[in-house]
């Protein structure tokens, strides 16, 4: 089982523009250049990210990406089911009903208890991403990250930002 | 995130294995044959079962598959590291270490925290398949199964299980 590292860059860039002061945006060129991506990679990564509603673009030549709605708001499961699709990691062949003493599908009826049990372990798995916040993971980098680091990351957001005067944060969060 | 198709084929074999009695084997084209799958692609996951002890191969033309120990100490984790390896699906490329504002490498000395709390969720998938033994795959089968398709399947491995002289279920079963 493999996670494709688009996650990895994605959460690095959640996190990134939840350092953003208001409604400010970040561009796509310079989020992968904090992470020495290629921006053409990071940018397929963007748009999956917006089009599941994580961030939002911006267009424009002042514009960029920023978060769609709070940090507090934002889980792991929203980013990597944003990233990865959100059909399960276990796809279910039907293996039962392909052999040779397979029945009529008719009997068929219920679910394959492999099926069940593997998709359970999954709920699991998916539980357990959605009790991190993306506001747990800035949390827990200003806390527990070396003090050179953080630092630097502020300034590089500081330095990249771009301020926005469409909307107010309070706007942004209105349902 | 996808699991190879590997994993289906595996538990349904383990399942089925888990239906012979004592210490007979069944070989893998006939389980190739109970799933419609091909024998050279089934053999590769009995052999990766084999290598990581959920399986015993007997070799010789009477030889065959049977279970390395009992259903009940088999577990869906067990199967899916087998198949799947052992390496999680999230990989951190530490990018946070190759962007523009990056240190030097000494300052990075605690783990990047997107990564721990990505294993921290892939704890929670792997103790929930750790949950399900193979014995539970089974008595699932039998209990909520169409009573059709178990006769069905136990029909199958009464034809095409092999019985063995080597040891005993009891010896299978010694440390």
């Amino acid at each position: 089982m493999k996670l494709g590292d688009g996650v990895e860059a994605a959460i690095h860039c959640a996190a990134m523009l939840a350092g953003i002061q208001g409604d400010g945006t970040m561009p796509g060129n310079a989020m992968a250049e904090a992470f020495g991506l290629s921006p053409s990679y990071l940018l397929k990564h963007l748009k999956a990210l917006t089009a599941a509603k994580v961030l939002e673009s911006v267009p424009g030549p002042s514009g960029g990406y920023r978060l769609a709605r709070s940090a507090e708001n934002i889980t792991l499961l929203d980013i990597v089911l944003a990233i990865e699709g959100r059909e399960p990691a276990f796809r279910c062949g039907e293996i039962r009903q392909k052999g040779s003493y397979a029945l009529e599908p008719a009997v068929y009826v219920k679910p394959c208890g492999i099926n069940v049990a593997m998709l359970k372990a999954e709920r699991a798995y998916r539980v357990a991403l959605s009790e991190t916040r993306l506001s747990d993971i800035v949390a827990d980098f200003n806390s527990d990250t070396d003090p050179r680091i953080v630092a630097a990351s502020c300034a590089f957001v500081v330095q990249h930002q771009r301020p926005q005067k469409t909307r107010t944060i309070n706007e942004r969060n209105k349902p």
